[in-house]
């Protein structure tokens, strides 16, 4: 037995992967070799999807085929839309997701194939979906149509969402983030995907329990953390004053540090740009600078950096995306780099199982029920 | 970061724990301080679940008023029985389970009041009627009454899926069983709870985790599975041969060997007598002995001891429970075990993120679409 023991597993080697490397020396965040910088400004999210789920940047043939696939994959069975039906409009959008997604496996289950590829990509095409279709049918008690041409991923979703195609800096936008949340190693959600698989349970279940982990604010739910933050600020003084006063207050800034990056997270300034820019473009430079002050602040205060989190918040609401959607577009880019690593996890697989330090009571003598006593 | 990497977390410390003991020495398993022996000869399972979840045994009055709760939080919200209709007569019982705790999670969240002996309980109550409903609703397109007055949990349990009680021997096997499945440390899916939890995600998505990543077959698909492999056998001596031949093959028999306990699970003994028993009552001692003869072949042939798995298919199968139900009965025991760890992970917590080896390529240079060549 290890004798030492750190909590939440930090520091500890929990498997290999050759899927992404995150804050490595000399490398910084890469996926499969491909530095983040590379992928997150020359390559579309299709390109990166790709990259992570075949291993591979496709050629401009395979990508086409590779769309043209995801675009075949989007439709859901009518079983699965009744389901959605019946989640009411004040559910958290992630509930809705985990459920399609569970129900997904009940009606379409890998069976004895484990095709994961095949998998992956059903969940890629249709999570936009599932969550979009929820979303006007229980606001407006509209059935929207899923099976829409649009072949770009973010162009896809966006229309989805807003009923008509976004401006082209704003699906940009939208893209460049999809590549950036793709993918982070050993994070919660992923590892937790892989503990599922590793009992050799199906893919279904692996993400249902990747969305769940997801769910939680000291994970995906921090950039919504981020947006209800900003939201109680008119200007970057009051922003720092009302900072300040959390700092002196113990309250933890969410958005900012990262147990693996001890200093920057590289995908922070990328996201960073992208807010500037759309800030600029549509006369939202007062949100900008509020996110501005606030990083400021922090950095002064506590020395710490903002993460991916952060800005993502100023760039998915300038987008008009609602704040409670902020965590299911995680889910729309992550479902990438946590299906590759249930297929890897299964082609070398291990079932988790590690041990607890008992600090419990010493052997108790069993007392039968008429000598028991009121709450002990 | 840790130097030593081990597979599957074996040996690895993750955390601590107050709830149980298994394989300790000096203690074997215990519950909350309570040997095994005791609590499966001498309570109910429904003290036993007090005892997980409460964090003592209760009195009379405090038993009485916990079985009360529990019938009373039976019944099932329209727009869930709703779903579950949904839901084919060939999906997976498991699937069928993860999506009813993933859409009640939906209807009934926990909100910011996190009351986690609150949701247990209303867990522990309605998943039988979850699996039943949709069990008789699916082969039988019959909508049974899950709101009965049967205050015992195995009678309550046993009458939903025969439609009729229990014989008293029947019923205190499946009692006895729900008190050995009950709890088992940091074992996969109650791993997996805690790390879903660790982000502060909601109870409902733990558990959905949980049940997702027990059915593995390497986890709870495993009494499945036994009883798959004994219903090819007609005779012990036919099950000798076809054993020996499996194991010349180096296949794996379910059921035998476990990563914590090294000889011995003190379980199987308990659940072995009560397969014993049954078999005797009901005139099934030839099944019985090819489940002996597996046992003796096994032992001396690989030096395994059978698990709680083991008899428990033989048990279940003479309780007339189906083989796909196997699982499921699991997950009723279980969730028990996987709330106090969700509460327990709540109280002193801290986000689970490991790190990995990476084994991945060296940086590579971004190529242009232009440049790639088909799947190299």
């Amino acid at each position: 037995m290890n004798a030492t023991y750190s909590p939440g597993l930090e520091g500890v080697v929990a498997g290999t992967t050759a899927i992404s490397t995150v804050g490595k020396k000399g490398r910084g965040l890469s996926y499969r070799g491909y530095s983040i910088n590379d992928l997150a400004g020359r390559a579309s999210f299709e390109e990166v999807a790709h990259l992570l789920l075949h291993g591979y940047l496709p050629d401009r043939d395979g990508l086409a085929q590779f769309r043209n696939r995801l675009v075949a994959r989007r439709g859901l069975p009518p079983a699965l839309k009744k389901v959605l039906e019946q989640l009411p409009a004040d559910a958290h959008p992630m509930d809705v997701l985990r459920t399609g997604c569970s129900v997904l496996g009940a009606l379409e289950p890998e069976g004895s194939s484990l095709d994961g590829e095949r998998t992956a990509e059903r969940l890629l095409a249709s999570f936009p979906g599932m969550l979009m279709y929820w979303h006007h049918f229980a606001t407006r008690h509209r059935r929207i149509d899923l099976e829409l041409e649009e072949e770009n991923f973010a162009g896809y979703l966006m229309t989805l969402l807003h009923g008509k195609r976004p401006d082209e800096l704003k699906r940009r936008t939208v893209d460049a983030s999809l590549t950036l949340y793709a993918e982070h190693e050993f994070n919660a959600s992923t590892f937790a995907a892989r503990v599922t698989a590793s009992t050799l349970s199906d893919f279904y279940s692996a993400v249902t329990s990747a969305i769940g982990t997801l769910r939680g604010p000291l994970h995906g739910g921090a950039n919504e953390e981020v947006m209800r933050l900003v939201s109680r600020f008119d200007s970057p003084e009051q922003a720092e004053a009302g900072l300040k006063e959390m700092l002196a207050r113990k309250e933890k800034i969410m958005g900012f540090g990262h147990r693996v990056y001890k200093d920057m997270d590289p995908r922070s300034p990328i996201i960073r740009n992208w807010s500037r820019e759309l800030a600029d473009a549509s006369g939202h430079r007062p949100l900008f600078a509020i996110f501005e002050r606030i990083e400021q602040v922090v950095l002064e205060e506590k020395g710490l950096y903002p993460n991916l989190d952060f800005y993502s918040a100023c760039a998915y609401h300038l987008c008009d995306i609602p704040t409670a959607m902020f965590t299911p577009f995680f889910v729309f880019a992550r479902i990438t780099g946590w299906s590759a690593h249930i297929m890897e996890q299964r082609q070398a697989n291990r079932i988790f199982r590690p041990v607890a330090e008992y600090l419990g009571p010493d052997p108790l003598k069993y007392p039968p029920l008429e000598q028991r006593r009121q709450e002990p």
